[in-house]
C-alpha cells in the first residue's frame, strides 16, 4: 500500500460534479477520477476547497468519499479534507473519512472563531491523536483568515503531529523559509497553480492544483520535468498553464472569485466531455452560455481541444 | 403563542454548558434557561456564537435544541442559529431546528468562500423558501468577514424574505441608517452589549446580549426603562453593564478574544451557581483559577454576588 | 480667548476649496468660514481628512492655515491637522501650524509603517513635548489601518499628553467604554455624522462632522438640543441629517469612497453658492454634472435650497 | 551614461544612517554607498521604505539625495523614492529628486485615502507627465493597503507611463502572471529578499533587497550566477541569504515589524563598521545591546564577520 507520508507529485483537489438539482453526480465523478488517473497524477485530494467542500452537506461528502475511495481502490493515495469550523466538528468529518478508507486527512486552523496560536496548536494535536492517520495542515488564509505560523508548523512537524502541509497562502517567501528547516519526511505541497516550478525549485514535494482537474497531463509533465532536472521544460509547461489559468477570471465581474474559478473548472470539464453538467452548488452564480464558451477558447489556446 | 415576527426585548444567546469531557451538560442548560426566564428575558437564542455553536458537533446541537425547546415549552419564543458555511449545509441545520420546534432561524451570509452580494441574496432567499419559519439575518463581520449591505437587507425585508436582523457588526452608523428605512415588521436587534440604550434610542427593537447570560435582570431593566421612556435609568443600567462587560478581557492576553469572552461568561455562571462547570469547548484555552477569581471581582463590583 | 482644552460642541472639518487648476481658492475658503460661523459652529478644524489634507502640498497647507487663522481672528478656536506618516514629519507640520497661531493640533498614529503600541505612545509623547499646545488624537482606522487602543488613550490623557480625541473609528462600543473612564478635561468628539445624538447621549463633548460644511445650522441645532436635554428634538434633527448624508454615495460606483464624499460636500457648497468651484484634488475622480444635480436633490429634500 | 530604462541586477534600497539626535549622518551614508558599490551592485535606490523614507522630514530627504547623487557621480544609476500620500505631494518630492539629478523615480499608489483603480491610474499618469524621467511603480500593500492590479500595470507599461515595477507585494503568483505579458523594456524587480532566484527564474530583471545593505556581495553573486545560468549556485547563495534574513526578527516581540527589520539592518552595518550609529528614526523602538549582539551571531553564521 502507498503510505501517505511518502506523498510526492501531483495531487489534484478533485472537483465534485453535481446534477442540475445539486446532488453528487457519481457517474461524472468516476469519469473525472479516471481522467485524472489517466493524466498521470500521483494522488487525489477529495473534499478540498476546489471540491466545493464548503458547499457540500454531510451526506454529499459521504457519497464523494465512498465513490472515490471505492473506485480508486488503492491505485493512488486518496487524501480527504475535513473542513469545518473547529476541532470537534472537524473530528466528525475526519472519522467519517477514516472509516471510508482514505490515506490521509487535510484540515485547516479553526475559522469563524478568533483563535490564538496556542489554540491552533491544540486543534491539530487533538485531531492527530484521535484519528491515527497522516494529517496535513491546510494553510488557506483567504478562507480561514489567519496564516499558519512557520514556527508552529515546524514544532508540529518535529513532534510527528503533522505529516505535511498544503500551502495555499500564496506567500512563497514563507514557503521558502519553511522548506529550508522542515524535518525529514514532512511533505510540503504548494496549492498555487502558477508557481509550481519555482516551488519545486525551492524544494517542495509536489502540487495540489485545482487546474489539474482540467489538465492533469500538463501538471504531470511539469512535475516529471522538474524531478528529472529539466527545469527549462518545466518552466515552458508552467507558462502554458499560467495562460490556461486565466480562465478562472471569465465570470469574475459578476460573481465571487470562488464561483468564477470553480465554475470555470467545471465548464472546462463539461466541454471536455468529462462531466455531464457544469453545475456549481448554491448559492454560487453559474457561468452563463457565453462565459462557458469563453472558457472553451482557453482550452483551445492551450491545445486541450 | 408568541409569533417570532413580533419579537422585541431581550433575547440572550444562550451559553451551552459542557461537562469536563465536552458533552452538553443538560442539567446545567436547564438551570441556565430558568435563570434567564427568571431574569425576565423576552426570548431565547440558542446555537449562536455565544452558544459556542462553531464548536458544537451536530449531535450536541440537537441536544441543545431538544433540551431548550422542551423545557421552555412555549413560555417565550426560541430562535435557533443555523450556522454553517453555505446554503445547503445551513439548510440541514435549519430543518433540524424546525423539526425541533423553534420559532425562528438565524443565519449568517456564507463564509469560508468569497461571496458576491448576489450570492448572499440567493442564499437567504433559498433558506427562506425551504424553511417556512421566520428567518433573521445575522451580521457578524468578525466571523463571516463580510458586512451585510444595507440595501440588500432592505430589499430582502421588503420581499418578506427576512423577518429581522441581529446586528453584531459594531457599526452603529450603518444600524442607524437601516433603522430609518426598514419596513414595518422588520425586527432589528443589536448584538452589542454596551450600546444597547443608544441602539434602542435609534429605534432598535431589542438586544441579543451575550452578557445577558450573566445578568439577565440588568438587561431586562435596561430594556423596560427604555421602553417606558426613562432613558436616564436605562443609561445608568447600561453604564453598570459596560463595567461588568470588562470581564471578557480577563484572559485575553493568552487566548483568543472569543475564548476569553466565552470563558468569562461561563466562569461567571459557574461562580453564580447556575452551571456546574466553567468548561469551554476545545480547542479554546480555558481560564485558570486566578482568572476565574478575577471574573468574580467583576460580579461583586456589579452587585451580582 | 477660548482655550482649546475647553472645547465642546460642533467643530466641522473645513473643506478646502480649490480653483480648477488645483490652487487653494482663498476667496471661497473665507466665504466657507463665514458660512460656518454664521451656522453657529463652536470651532473649526482645518487640514483634516475632509479638508483633503492628504492631497494638499505643504504650500497649500500653509495658505489654508494663514487664511483661516487670519480670518477667524479668535472668534472661535481653530484646530489644525498635522497629518503625515511619522513623528518628525508630523512635527514639521505641527510647528508650522503653531507658528500660524492655531489653538490645537490633531494627529493620527503613524501610518505607512507597521507600528507597535509602544511606538504610538512615543509618537504622541514626542509631539506633545515639542509643540506646547493642546494635542488631540485622531482615531481613523480607515486611513491609518490601526485603531488607537483605549488603554493607551487613557494613559496619555492621564499624563496630560493628550487634550482629547477625535473618534472617527465608527466603533461606538469602544467610544462608550472610553467615555466612562476618561479623566476630567479630556475632550472626546465623534467624527461620525450620523450617530451624534447617541454619542452625546453617551457623554461625548461634541462632533466633528464633515457634513457640517453643508449644514452647520443643522448640527448646531442638534448639539444645542442635546445640551439642553431635549433629546427628542436632537434625534429629529439627527434623522434629517442621516438622510442628507446619503449624498456621499452619489458617485460611489465609479470612484473611491473618499472622492465620492468629498466631491458631494463640495458639490453641495457649490450649489449653495458658498464656494466657486466643486473641484476636488487630483487624482480624485470629479462628480459629473448629473451627479452634482443629484446632490442638489438631497439639499432640496433637507430643506437647504 | 547608464539609462534607467535599461536597469537590471541588484539595486539595494539604501539605508539612511542617522546620528543619535536623528540627523542624517552623511559620513556614514557615503561609507555605506562605497560599501554597496564595492559589493558590486548595479544601482542604488534611495528614499525607499528601507531608507526609512516614511520617517524622514523633507530636509533630511534632500540631504540624502544630494549626498548620494553627488558621491555616486554617475557610476551607477540612482533611483529615488517619492513617497507621500497623493499626487501633488508626491510631485513635490519627485521634482526635488529630479533637480538633484536622480535617474529614475519610484512611487506607490495613493495611500491614507480610499482610492479607486481609475484614480491610481490618473495618479501615475500625472506623475509621469510632470516629471519627465523614468517612473517605477512601487507595489507595497503592507504599507499602501491596496495591491496594484496587473491589468493596470500592463496598460501603463504599454503607454510608456511606467518604466518598471518594484514588486514588494509578496504575491509571486501575480508577479509570475505579469512577467509573462509585460511589454519589452518594462523592468520588473522583486523586493523580496528570499525569493530572488525564483523571481529571476520567472523572468524578473533584478532585485531591490533591503538585506543587500548588509551583504551586497551575496546578492551580486546570486544575480550573476542566475544571469550566467548557474541556477544551482544561485540557489545556494539564496539559501544562505534566507538564513541571514532571519536577523529581521530579533526584536520583533517588542516593536513593530518594520522597526525590527530596519533596526537589524542598521545594527549589522554598525557591527560591520560601515555606519557609526545603529540609530533608527523616532518613534521606532531601538534594538538594545543584547539584540544588537544577536544580530552579530547571524552575521557570523553567514561568514560576514
Amino acid at each position: 500500500m502507498t503510505t501517505a507520508t511518502a506523498l510526492t507529485g501531483v495531487i489534484p483537489p478533485v472537483c465534485t460534479p453535481l446534477t442540475p438539482d445539486f446532488e453528487v453526480d457519481t457517474g461524472s465523478l468516476v469519469r473525472l477520477v479516471d481522467h485524472l488517473l489517466a493524466g498521470g497524477v500521483d494522488g487525489l485530494f477529495v473534499l478540498g476547497s476546489t471540491s466545493e467542500v464548503a458547499f457540500l452537506p454531510d451526506a454529499h461528502r459521504r457519497v464523494v468519499l465512498d465513490t472515490v475511495v471505492g473506485h480508486v481502490a488503492g491505485q493512488v493515495p486518496v487524501l480527504a479534507g475535513a473542513i469545518d469550523m473547529t476541532t470537534l466538528r472537524v473530528l466528525d468529518h475526519a472519522l467519517t473519512a477514516v472509516r471510508a478508507g482514505v490515506d490521509g486527512l487535510v484540515a485547516t486552523a479553526p475559522f469563524y472563531t478568533r483563535t490564538h496560536p496556542a489554540e491552533i496548536e491544540l486543534h491539530f494535536r487533538t485531531l492527530a491523536e484521535r484519528t491515527g492517520i497522516p494529517l496535513y495542515a491546510y494553510d488557506l488564509p483567504v478562507s480561514v483568515h489567519s496564516k499558519l505560523p512557520g514556527d508552529l508548523l515546524l514544532a508540529l512537524a518535529a513532534d510527528g503531529v503533522l505529516a505535511g502541509l498544503k500551502d495555499s497562502s500564496g506567500d512563497d517567501a514563507a514557503l521558502r523559509r519553511l522548506l529550508l528547516d522542515r524535518p525529514e519526511g514532512f511533505a510540503v505541497f504548494t496549492g498555487s497553480e502558477i508557481t509550481v516550478d519555482s516551488a519545486l525549485w525551492m524544494g517542495a514535494d509536489g502540487v495540489v492544483p485545482g487546474l489539474g482537474n482540467v489538465d492533469p497531463h500538463g501538471y504531470a509533465r511539469l512535475y516529471r520535468a522538474a524531478r528529472d532536472g529539466d527545469w527549462v521544460a518545466a518552466r515552458r509547461e508552467q507558462e502554458r498553464l499560467v495562460r490556461l489559468f486565466d480562465l478562472v477570471a471569465v465570470g469574475r465581474s459578476r460573481m465571487g472569485h470562488g464561483s468564477s474559478a470553480l465554475g470555470a473548472f467545471k465548464a472546462a470539464l463539461y466541454l471536455l466531455g468529462v462531466i455531464a453538467h457544469p453545475t456549481t452548488a448554491v448559492p454560487q452564480i453559474p457561468l452563463d452560455e457565453s462565459e462557458i464558451a469563453a472558457v472553451g477558447t482557453y482550452l483551445a489556446a492551450a491545445d486541450l481541444r
